[in-house]
C-alpha cells in the first residue's frame, strides 16, 4: 500500500513530515554544550535535556517511554498482542563537537515522526515499534563508540567503563551521577528472539545521492574498517647540506604512501583509503624531516575488497622502507568486520522506493552506525538520506531539505505498514 | 712553504693542533643553558660565560682582544706595521639548540690554534689577523641570523633591536643588560678597504667530504635560499563516505609537491629541495584532510639553478591545484642571493691543500654562514672540515676527528703564511 500524507495539523500539506523533522532536529540543536554551534556529547547537561526533551516528543507521539540505564531513550509504540515481536527503528542523539543537526537524529525523529502518523491516524502495528534514541555513538566525550546501542544490543564492553573524559570522571562515574547503576547495563540486553529487525534512517554523509539527483537510498553493507598508525623514521638533515641522493626524509616516504593509498582504493567502487593525521613532529623550515607519523584508515563494504587493498598498501609500504632506506613502523589499531545488511530488509527498502517513484540506489556505507552493533543480533537494515551541501557532514554545514526528509518518513512508514507482508 | 706541526707542549706529536681543537671544543661546550647538552644562544649567561673563555684563549694565545658592543670576541694578532690591512678569520660560538661541539666554534678554534702556533714559533705575519668568535649567526633566540658578522660587515639591521625572544625582552635590552650601547652598532663596521679577505673554517654539516673520503673541501659558494610558506586548502570530509574520485584532500596535494620537490631538485648537482614542515592542522583519522601547512626551502649554489627550479615547483603546484580543485596559497618569505666565494682565495686553498697532499675537492655550501655576511664587502673563502656520523650536524652526534681537525689548521696556517705570496 502507498501511505498517503494525511497527518494532523497540516500534515497534508506539502512536505508536513519533513518540516516536522527540521523543526524538531532544530529543537534538539538548542540543547548544546557551547553557546554557538551544537556540541552534546556523552551525559553532560545539555545531552541530558535532549533525552527529556526527546522522551516529551515521544510521549506526545503516543509511546511510552523509559530513559534506561546508560542514557538511551526509548519509546515503545505498542503493539495490541503483548507477545508480538520487535522492531527497532533508531540511531543516535549525541554528536561530535561543532556538529550538524542531522547525523543521528534525523533516524530518531523519522521514528517518531512516524509514530505521530501511526498514532493520529489510529493505526497500530501487529509488532512492537521501539524508537531508540541511542545516548552514544560518536566516541567523542571517552573515545569509546556505540555505548547506547551496544548496551541494548547485549554487546556493551564493561571494561568501557573505567575509560575517563579529559576532566578524569569515568563513564561508571557519570551513568552513576545521572542516576544509573553501571552494573546494571548487561540486563538492557534484548534477546535475539524477541527481534524483528534494527532499522535505522541516516544523512548520507557523503556526496553520492547528492551526485545523483536521488532524496534516498539503500545501504547494502557498513564497511569494516582497517585503521593503522604509521611512523616513518628516516634520518635528519639540514636542507641545505646534504644531497638529494643522500637524503633519507621521512616526509618524502609518507608522500610516497599518500599517493599509492589514493591510488590503489580508487580502484574498486565502495573502496576508500585515507590518510587524516600526517606530520613531522617538530618539523623546521630548513631541516630534512628524520621522522614523520600518519594515520591509515581503509574501508569497503565487504571485507574481502578492503584486506586486499590493506595487504597492498603494506607490502607498498615495505617496498618505501626499503628503497628509501628509512624504518617504517605499522602498527594496527583497529580492526572491525563490515556489516552486511540484511537482503530482505533491503527489497523491503526497494519495494517502498519502487512505490513512491524512487529509483532504488543502493550503496555501501563508509561510516559506521548504530546498527553495527545489531549486525549479528538481528536483521539490520539503513536508508541513507541525501546530505545537502556536497556531502559535508560533522559540521554546522550539514543539511537536508525539507522534500527529502518528508520522502524518508513516508518510505518508512509504508515498510512498517507492510513489514510482515513481504516486500 | 710547508707548515711543519712544532708546537708547543707536545704539537709535535701526532695530530696535536687537531687534538688541541677538540680540546678547546669541550671546555667551550660546559658553557651550556641546558645541564645536559649544549645550547647556548644569544648573551644568555651561559653565552657570556662563552665569551669570557674564548678572550681567554685569545690573550693567552698572544692577541689583544676585545668584546665588542654586540658580543663579537675581537682577537687580533697584530702586523708590525699599523697600518697593514687586516685579514678576518672568523665564525660564531652561538648555537642551535642541543646542538654539536663545532659548528662554528671549530672556525674560531682553528684561528686560536694557529695563532697560538705563530706565537709559540715567533711568526708575525704582514697583516692584522683578526680571529673573531661572531656572538649571534643561528638565530634561534630573536630569530634574526648574523647578528654579529652583520655588525661588523657593517650591514645590522637596527629593525632587529626590536626583535623578542619568548621571555618578551628585545635584542636592544638585553645589549644594554650586557653593558653595550645598541646605539654604536654603526660604529662596529669595518671599512672594506681596510680588509685583505674574510675565511671561515667550519664543519661541513653534510656527507659530501665523508662519502669521498676527504678530510677538507674547498667553498665555491654559499647556495642563495628562496623560502616559501604553502597552504592547501581542499575539503574535509569523511573518510568513509565520500567516494574516492570525489574527494578533494589537501594532504594528498600536499604530496604531489614534496614528491615533485625532490625530483626536481634531483635533477642539477648543487640544486636541494626540502619540505621541512609538514601537516594537517587538526587532522584526524576518519576525516579527509581539507587543510594542509607545509615549508618549501630551495637552494642551489647559483641563483640561476635555483630560481628555474623555483619557477618549475611553482608551475607545478599550480597544475596540482587545478588538477585536484584544491586552492593553494604560495607565500614567498624568504629570498637571499648566493654568496660566491672569491675565486683567488679559492686558488690558494687549492694550492694549501696540494702542498698537503689533499685532492682539492670545490662544493657548494648548502647552509648559510657568517661568511655571506661579508660578500659585497670583501673577498669571502671558506675551507669544509669533513663531518662524521653520516655528516650530522645541528645536534650531540655533530663529530669531526683529531686528524681532520689537525689538516684544517695546517692549511689555514699555510694559507696564512703565503696569502701574500699568491697561490
Amino acid at each position: 500500500m502507498t501511505v498517503q500524507a494525511n497527518g494532523p495539523a497540516g500534515a497534508g500539506e506539502r512536505d508536513a513530515f519533513g518540516r516536522r523533522i527540521i523543526e524538531l532536529a532544530a529543537r534538539l540543536a538548542q540543547w548544546s554544550e557551547t553557546p554557538d554551534g551544537l556540541t552534546c556529547t556523552y551525559l553532560t547537561p545539555a545531552h541530558r535535556a535532549a533525552a527529556a526533551d526527546l522522551r516529551e516528543l515521544m510521549l506526545a507521539a503516543g509511546m511510552t517511554v523509559e530513559i534506561d540505564g546508560v542514557g538511551n531513550v526509548v519509546g515503545r509504540y505498542a503493539a495490541a498482542d503483548a507477545a508480538a515481536k520487535t522492531l527497532i527503528v533508531g540511531s543516535h542523539y549525541d554528536t561530535v563537537l561543532n556538529a550538524g543537526s542531522y547525523d543521528g537524529r534525523l533516524g530518531i525523529l523519522a521514528g517518531i515522526v512516524a509514530v505521530e502518523e501511526l498514532n493520529r491516524s489510529g493505526r497500530r502495528l501487529p509488532f512492537n515499534l521501539d524508537v531508540i534514541g541511542f545516548a552514544e555513538e560518536e566516541g567523542v566525550r571517552f573515545s569509546a563508540h556505540y555505548i547506547g546501542s551496544s548496551a541494548i544490543a547485549g554487546s556493551f564492553d564493561m571494561r568501557v567503563l573505567q575509560r575517563r573524559d579529559a576532566g578524569g570522571q569515568s563513564v561508571a562515574d557519570v551513568i552513576h551521577k545521572a542516576g544509573f547503576d553501571p552494573e546494571a547495563i548487561p540486563s538492557l540486553a534484548r534477546r535475539p528472539q524477541d527481534l524483528l529487525g534494527y532499522v535505522e534512517v541516516h544523512i548520507e554523509q557523503g556526496p553520492v545521492l547528492l551526485q545523483e539527483g536521488l532524496p534516498l537510498g539503500i545501504v547494502t553493507s557498513i564497511a569494516g574498517t582497517v585503521r593503522y598508525s604509521v611512523t616513518i623514521t628516516g634520518q635528519v638533515g639540514h636542507a641545505g647540506t646534504v644531497p638529494m641522493a643522500l637524503r633519507r626524509d621521512a616526509a618524502a616516504a609518507a608522500a610516497e604512501i599518500v599517493l599509492f593509498v589514493e591510488r590503489r582504493c580508487a580502484a574498486a567502487p565502495t573502496l576508500v583509503g585515507t590518510v587524516g593525521r600526517l606530520s613531522v613532529p617538530g618539523g623546521a623550515i630548513n631541516v630534512i624531516p628524520g621522522r614523520c607519523e600518519m594515520s591509515l584508515d581503509i574501508r569497503a563494504a565487504d571485507d574481502a575488497t578492503r584486506d586486499a587493498a590493506a595487504a597492498d598498501v603494506l607490502a607498498e609500504i615495505g617496498d618505501i622502507a626499503g628503497r628509501r632506506k628509512v624504518t617504517i613502523d605499522v602498527k594496527d589499531i583497529q580492526r572491525g568486520p563490515a556489516a552486511p545488511c540484511s537482503p530482505a530488509l533491503q527489497e523491503k527498502f526497494t519495494a517502498a522506493l519502487q512505490r513512491a517513484g524512487i529509483r532504488p540506489r543502493h550503496l555501501p556505507s563508509g561510516a559506521g552506525h548504530d546498527a553495527v552493533s545489531f549486525s549479528g543480533v538481528t536483521d539490520i537494515g539503513m536508508l541513507f538520506v541525501r546530505c545537502g551541501n556536497g556531502g559535508i557532514s560533522h559540521s554546522p554545514l550539514e543539511t537536508i531539505t525539507a522534500a527529502d526528509a518528508d520522502v524518508a518518513v513516508r518510505v518508512l512508514l509504508d515498510v512498517l505498514l507492510n513489514f510482515e507482508a513481504g516486500p
